[in-house]
């Protein structure tokens, strides 16, 4: 049996015997109190050194699967506690069967159909795909990276890998309160909580203003991005959509609905909107805030990419509108603008609120990874933010521009929104269904990410798509785009 | 103004110099439309290169801060959307207070209440403290741990700091798979799926078993873990105890329980049980198993610290135990063993559970941290991790002995349980309550933990406490130990 033996080149050799052994332990091909070859023959039958062996039956007899006689050699320990299968009770009730499908609670199901992941389009091998809106890779500059990963270990290795705090890691929160205050937020009676990510804030934000005994009111823009209306539903949330015009959400209707219906929270995405891409104004902006105060609605403001707009003055965020009010929860995060492999998000609000968020972030996860979070902040401290970000809005914008070009000259029936980030929504005439547009383009090896799962209502935005750009070539840009133009064309005939 | 810049000497300088201008715009010191000093002026005024004032310039009209009229220079852009207050409409309604305190729900409250991190002992500079269980920082071998991060980066640094996968690190779920099959794991019909850290996959896994309607029944060892304790109560259980004997949980209790109750699932620690440190015994484990199958009640197995026994042969875990049987649920973790900055946990149980599990884990924080995930792999598989457990093993069994010799010296009345791990649980004769005792001992500049916080019910184990001696130097754990010595004898007397 010791023949099967055969090594990676690149691990140590030692622990690859060990595990092998242990392997032919547990499967029973080696049995209790029988005698392991000595580590002369074992070294000559797995053709390893004989200093290798010895480490190798060192370690097994440190995890309690040998046991040595001093003089005699190793012998396999009894495998206690070992499969009521192996032990020949195949008919044990200990080997039961639990049937999880009936154990799944409302929450359990209901996160699984709402996975669009799991709804993913399939698409062969070479089709374009419009469908992401992660970054672009090749941009990542992990030359920078590395040096502040190497940085900050240098400084603090040992703090770096011990338990860290719930709050997150100081020296990146003192670096992104001030980065907010640069933004014009007013900070005082104000506090941050480190989060794995956007996703984690919102949803930990949703899990305490989640009321008890009934379900939850949100208000927020329609269409929206999709995975806060799916945390939304996970929380027990029934949204309201209210529309979105040029310069952002329509205040006459938001408040007519106000006036008529009492909500839990407003949910809104000012600075670059998912999926339009639509800025709010300054003006609506200040009228919002006004509005949710008045009604006492307090605000989660999404700060999805706003460091990707790529013109205009600077905006200042709802959460700096709103001075010293404490109406709004800013849910940050750089992982569409850097590198999304860092789950760092931050959550900015009232110094109470992030307190009791700070409980209910520990109670999760403990805290957010503090490798994570160590890198980003020597990496914005090295000053390499800037020169990215500078570097990432010109390539974006070029590819923008290509898009956006290619758009109108394929696309002439499609209204076109979106002036940063990494996509373009685009809205058909009513008479097009992009679900029906897909499944033609994906005969044509072309795939993009159908509207109406950014809407509230079933069967709104049928008409409309999302074409995300960051990932995708030039050259498949103009092909995929091509292509799409010549499927619409066609339904337009029918 | 421009003289109250001050610059930190290891930041790059234009970085500093766009960041105190942005300061004073959004502070208001430099009004929309003012003209800036020219870069001559400013590198004179602020007494730093040209070259750095113009990329700074750059770096201000990027952001939107300021606009360049060619020819003429820059000028400080509109503040659009700035505070209402700062616009002097300081009764403005924009600026409108919520009253937080009043918006949080019960889960929210609870948080904060379970919180034992809020109500920990504070105690004043130089006290002996007993209190963590955390490693010992001293011994992390971190050359290796930088080695597994470039060796990682160097192999897919892009794809680490891209998006990931719900499910976890691909490599790191095939190396885990493997390590549980080499603790007798029948792996056919399991899956795996990646958290941070034991907690979240915890958290998940009751979040998918709570039932929707009723509140939960759990059933777990009397004492246990708190922070599981905790969670049970956020995720609404009601929590049933089974008295420990020296060799694990009371079986005659646990059958007797069984059959007047029913429970949703039970949580088990049998490994290295905390806070006693007790290890059940084989036999118990397939008894326990069966029962648990017999009366169709999901096992959660936590693996807390099995790596950390210091004696005796491998005792598989349930989860093997149960064979082919999928009534397990096993949460695992290095934290205690190697680095706990590192948040990565493992849930390995079900195909079909775990597949729910990946969809409720996108739903609340996308993935794992990519990085954390592939320093861990790379680490393991590099073969440090024997080395490491083996070092460590050796010194934190020296200090358990020199722990266990000066109870055995000082608290004779105590009787000490655990064999291994990073720490010791001592019951006293129950006239001596550990509370009133840390009071006093707190006086002498030592604390510890009581372990009332540990059981199930209000007033149980108020003459226990924990003894965590992993980050204390020996001459502490003589001089801490001799203290609390002293106080329980003057209890004693009195």
């Amino acid at each position: 049996m010791f023949q099967d033996f055969k090594f990676v080149s690149d691990r140590p050799v030692a622990i690859q015997v060990k595990e092998f052994v242990k392997r032919l332990i547990i499967k029973g091909a080696l049995q209790a109190d029988q005698k392991l070859p000595s580590t002369r023959e074992m070294s000559g039958l797995l053709k390893v050194s004989r200093n290798t062996v010895i480490a190798a039956y060192e370690g097994l007899e440190d995890d309690g699967f040998t046991y040595a006689i001093p003089g005699k050699g190793n012998y396999v320990a009894a495998m206690v506690g070992q499969s009521a299968v192996d032990n020949g009770e195949a008919d044990s009730s200990a080997a039961g069967q639990i049937d999880w499908k009936s154990r799944m609670n409302e929450y359990a199901v209901s996160a699984v159909e709402l996975d669009m992941m799991k709804q993913g389009i399939r698409a062969k091998k070479g089709t374009i795909s419009f469908t992401s809106i992660a970054p672009d890779e090749q941009l990542f500059d992990l030359g920078n990276v590395r040096r502040a990963f190497m940085d900050r270990m240098a400084i603090e290795g040992q703090v770096l890998l011990n338990y860290g705090y719930a709050k997150g890691y100081k020296p990146l929160i003192d670096y992104l309160m001030h980065y907010m205050e640069n933004k014009g937020v007013d900070i005082s009676g104000k506090d941050m909580l480190i989060t794995s990510g956007f996703t984690e804030g919102f949803d930990i934000v949703l899990s305490a203003l989640r009321p008890s005994a009934r379900r939850g009111a949100a208000i927020c823009e329609n269409p929206t991005h999709h995975t806060a209306i799916k945390n939304l539903k996970l929380q027990g949330f029934e949204i309201t959509g209210i529309p979105m015009e040029h310069d952002g959400i329509d205040v006459k209707q938001l408040e007519a609905v106000l006036q008529t219906k009492s909500f839990d929270l407003a949910y809104l995405t000012p600075s670059y909107h998912n999926p339009t891409g639509i800025v709010m104004s300054p003006k609506k902006r200040s009228t919002v805030m006004k509005l949710m105060m008045r009604y006492q609605i307090p605000v989660i403001e999404d700060g999805f990419n706003e460091e990707l707009r790529y013109s205009g003055a600077h905006v200042a965020p709802l959460i700096a509108t709103a001075g010293q009010g404490n109406g709004v929860i800013y849910i940050g995060s750089f992982s569409k603008v850097l590198f999304p492999g860092l789950r760092v998000g931050w959550v900015l609000g009232d110094q109470e609120l992030i307190d009791t968020l700070v409980s209910i972030k520990r109670a999760r996860t403990i805290h957010t990874s503090t490798i994570d979070q160590s890198i980003l902040y020597q990496y914005l401290f090295n000053g390499n933010f800037d020169k990215y970000v500078k570097k990432a809005r010109t390539e974006y914008k070029r590819k923008y521009e290509l898009t956006k070009a290619c758009c109108e000259a394929h696309l002439p029936d499609a209204q076109l929104s979106g002036d940063g980030g990494l996509h373009l929504f685009l809205t058909f005439p009513t008479g097009i269904n992009t679900h029906q547009l897909l499944e033609a383009c994906i005969e044509q090896g072309v795939i993009f990410t159908p509207g109406d799962r950014f809407f509230i209502q079933e069967g709104e935005g049928t008409n409309t798509l999302r074409l995300g750009f960051s990932r995708v070539t030039d050259e498949n840009i103009k092909r995929g785009i091509q292509i799409i133009g010549k499927q619409v064309r066609s339904f337009l005939k029918v």
